[in-house]
């Protein structure tokens, strides 16, 4: 059974063009793995939200790797989806965002963008060995939301101007399956149970491993939540969870053969992904901007170069 | 004829003092040339202005320069106007912005900070091949501003709080040639056509090609505005073109015989000045600080990173 | 007699646990000294402030010093107290701010993530051979602060919410040996003289010259200050002089044999520590976050990387 499944990601590789199955493992590569089948999947997810918006997350993540394509030389990281999957976001914040007929243009534009920054910033700080993650694609989107202020030709969503209102207290029931499954759509930015569903079903087929690291982030930073005393409907939205759960597969995959440090580091990383969210929500709010995955990236920068020194010896 | 003109500039490079003719060429590597005539006729176009802002650009180059050679090693740098010009552009935004009698004190001190800053920055990132560009000079102008606020000692002109009403919609109607020249002119922040037009003369006796860019970029920023939908008087004002300007130099300058790299990556990052311009509005405004040159700084920055890897392998 | 006062240090360094004298050591850290009997008098004066605050900046090293023992390998640092200056001020910061009974928990948590913050920056910057100061502390806490903004579980205490109240215009009379002593204790963010002047002892213990360095920090900043015309009830609070303070120490720790070097680059450094303080207050005052040592982490940045160059060649 475990060979029958492998065989199909395979066959995926042997018969697919390099650069399309690479676009479908940029779309996983969002979830921090490579592998097109799950790729397939998660688009599979966004298609029972939106098939428009599965296609421009694909769409996206091919003129990702094309460009990263044509500037980069590391032709093994292009054909890994390393270059595609912040372009995905970033198109797909742009489909979600805009409501302008054009937008389509507009999200391959920033998917542009996005590749030739993820390109930048791997140029300029490769030696450091710290992975770059998502950040690419919040600064793109906090750049674009900003700009969109001034800017006539573009119209954003009022229904994504949401961060206005975060304060408002609620009376919402905290929901663990609704913030666990919702949470894992908002990697995505959307509000949506299948969706969720079928991403988790994607890290599941990536290795088992991947979908428990998913649950355990969440259960930690789920708990943490409550504890600190969070807002209970921004919990059921998932939006307290979703960062630990990527944050939990990158500490995993660096630290993977290293039991003990995996499990004290992916702990603390996924706890603190919740006080950064909170912060994080002040500070932006009167920029009417949202966190994104900006605490992951903050969370996860810290202690893998915080444990680098030991991963060394090891 | 050519080699009459550049027996001119040689009876300079013979006959000033090292420092002076530094100085010079510190002013004219504010549009990242370095040719001590450009930077004379730059002060002739500022004096058309205001002569003692001329004055001032002039000794706040010469500061800069001294003080760099004085912490400095580099020699080379130091005589080419490598810390000349953000000293230039600090010296000259104090004297803007301040109304207090002894404000060329502070633009001095000015001009000495940006140099300390520049010679700092450059020590700590020579390693990264990429120009540090005009980034001291934001910094300590932004710093500046927001300090005045706390000390009764000085005095904002409260025409340069301008940021404020930056939303207010005009009813200007868009002209091309006022945006070119005064944009120009908006390099050293200040809107004049007849300065714009003697430093667009400087660009060309440095090089033809520096002023053909400078006409390139301006064409494409104004176009790019106004297909984005732009606010008209801050197009007129030049605001949304002088980035692009200086970053198709400056990517000039590095991809000169790589005319393919050249030509789309100066497209590139001269369209993506304008939405980073339009962000930096919102984001800053509230601040009430002023985007100078950063959207330059910002593109001109991410587009040189992209393409490193490209430009070594030729 | 000055044999027998260094016979102390001597009897400490033999008798005491290495992780307890490092602990010590982290508190002196604090003031960039590496000395544990003067780490003993700087609690003895926080517990002249509060003996609880005393404690918790302690417990604040200890654990600083233990987890980065625990997860970094160079060892030398550790027992040099360089991991636990970071942890004292967080631990101290939350005490103070937060008005739960449980807040000592918090305490040791923020001094944990801040010990492993400082291991991460030093571990990423760990070539550029500037020290990475009290930057990891003053990220934690506005982090921290923020962040209790969105989590019902903390409370601050009103009292620290001051930052919005200082454009009031003060009449209060400047006095320079309360702003002296007040502005040592201020360090440690507690407003105390007896605090400040068993601080002022310890650098003296530490060394007679850094003892020195205060003084003189304290005169250039808090002229500066007069002249440059700030609130003067801030001034008194010593909130335009511990910044200075700290900045001389840091590049006398440097430049010590170098003295036309350290007496030009420490007066630049503690000038501008007053503008960097003044623009933060601006700065950060709409987020409600104090300054902290942030000027003092600016200036001695921008003024060690400006003099690099020439003291490699020294």
């Amino acid at each position: 059974m475990g060979m029958n499944i492998r065989a199909l990601d395979l066959y995926i590789e042997r018969n697919l063009h390099p650069l399309f199955s690479a676009s479908l493992k940029g779309v996983s590569q969002v979830l921090l793995v490579s592998n097109a089948f799950s790729g397939f999947l998660i688009l599979i997810g966004l298609s029972l939200f939106s098939p428009s918006l599965a296609l421009m997350a694909l769409l996206s993540s091919f003129v990702g790797t094309w460009i990263s394509n044509y500037v980069k030389s590391n032709k093994e990281a292009v054909l890994d989806g390393i270059f595609g999957f912040n372009s995905v976001l970033s198109g797909v914040a742009v489909t979600l965002y805009l409501t302008d007929e054009f937008k389509w243009i507009v999200a391959l534009a920033a998917a542009a963008v996005s590749a030739l920054f993820m390109v930048a910033v791997t140029n300029l700080y490769s030696d450091n060995k710290i992975p770059i993650l998502t950040f690419p694609f919040v600064m793109v989107t906090w750049g674009g939301i900003l700009a969109t202020d001034n800017m006539k030709a573009f119209h954003v969503d009022p229904a994504f101007k949401y961060t206005r209102a975060w304060y408002l207290p609620s009376d919402e029931d905290p929901n663990f399956f609704e913030g666990l499954l919702k949470g894992i759509g908002e990697v995505f930015i959307i509000d949506s149970i299948w969706a969720g569903i079928f991403i988790l079903l994607a890290l599941f087929w990536a290795g088992w491993r991947f979908g428990v690291y998913a649950i355990w982030g969440t259960i930690i930073s789920w708990s943490t939540a409550r504890i600190l005393g969070v807002d209970a409907e921004l919990l059921n939205l998932g939006l307290y969870n979703f960062n630990a759960v990527l944050s939990i597969i990158a500490i995993g995959l660096v630290f993977n053969e290293r039991k003990g440090t995996f499990a004290l580091s992916s702990i603390f990383a996924a706890i603190m992904t919740v006080p950064i969210t909170a912060g994080l929500f002040v500070l932006l709010q009167p920029l009417g901007l949202p966190a994104l995955t900006m605490p992951f990236i903050l969370s996860t920068w810290i202690f893998l170069a915080a444990w680098k020194v030991r991963a060394k010896e090891a």
